[in-house]
């Protein structure tokens, strides 16, 4: 991998363009953090990351090497090429004001990931309602198979920790350094990325 | 519960208004089927049903009884009230000609829940694009909590089974009887249903 690493600081977001062929490497600098990925089509951005039809297609909900994420209207947008962590999550939704309020009552709201990713994403003509689930980048959510209960634990990724994805069209990146207390057990420590 | 079942006939779909406080009943009326069911705000449909909110705010990816399905912008939209089989599905998106074609390349391209489910809505100013993961009532889909796998299993529901729910704002939904072939073990039964 070449490419300079670009840091996003703590409890904020960016978005980025990636051409199809393009590798987007997203690295946890610090360890223990996570990192909330939203996946558009450049040429129209109401085509976006599906985490049903991506468990549809992919026939599990714990997406690691080899798999494939899709889009709303069944193609291809990203596949993981390289995983140093094998946990991420793709059943939660951004972190946002209300879950905020929801989650910790007695703490200080925050816009979290949803806002922050509102905000990256709003010159690209991308709505705040046109957010989907996102894919949740070193995200520790085991789930109980039996009960269907699921926690939200302290990510696994240790310093330096990488997952690479290949564009599998030409795409607009929404990318957190993510903002909630249980998620990245009670930090906010900054994420890195870089594209080649 | 009083007012009259309506049938949903086989490899269809339908769109109706239901005000707050009025429950919806979903009838397995010959048991084994499946109803993809959709809901978006009455008063704006860019507000509508989303799994990852609801897996959020109920901690759990088995919904039944008590259980609350909430909105992309972090409302109640539905109350589970009352559930006779347990057995739901909210990871899958809707079927469509797109799953056919992956799932089943031998058999005759249907437009599925899906196609159904964007004709019925369309008259309410609702695109194909808008169309979320759908709530799978009776959809039997286990999931390995260790490797995250899934599969789609027959539904146990019985004849006369029944899933009642109530609208925590006025709404429009979807409903359908499901035409793909794993999920209602390949027959392709009506579904019933009533509000009151």
């Amino acid at each position: 991998m070449s490419g300079d690493i670009v840091r996003i600081e703590s409890r904020s977001g960016t978005a980025l363009k990636l051409k199809r062929g393009q590798h987007l490497e997203v690295i946890d600098l610090e360890g223990g953090q996570v990192s909330d990925l939203l996946a558009f089509a450049s040429d129209d951005p109401r085509e976006s990351l599906s985490n049903g039809r991506t468990f549809d297609y992919e026939e599990t909900i714990r997406l690691t090497t080899g798999s494939t994420l899709w889009s709303n209207r069944s193609n291809p947008m990203l596949k993981i090429t390289h995983d140093d962590v094998g946990s991420h999550d793709f059943l939660l939704t951004p972190c946002s004001k209300d879950t905020f309020r929801h989650f910790y009552p007695d703490k200080p709201v925050h816009r979290g990931c949803f806002g922050n990713l509102a905000a990256a994403l709003e010159p690209h003509g991308i709505a705040p309602d046109d957010i989907p689930c996102a894919f949740n980048v070193f995200m520790n959510v085991p789930v109980d198979g039996e009960t269907g209960k699921l926690s939200v634990e302290p990510p696994i990724s240790k310093a330096g920790d990488a997952l690479r994805l290949e564009a599998q069209m030409d795409l607009v990146i929404g990318l957190t350094a993510c903002s909630a207390y249980a998620s990245n057990g009670g930090t906010f420590k900054p994420i890195g990325y870089r594209v080649t």
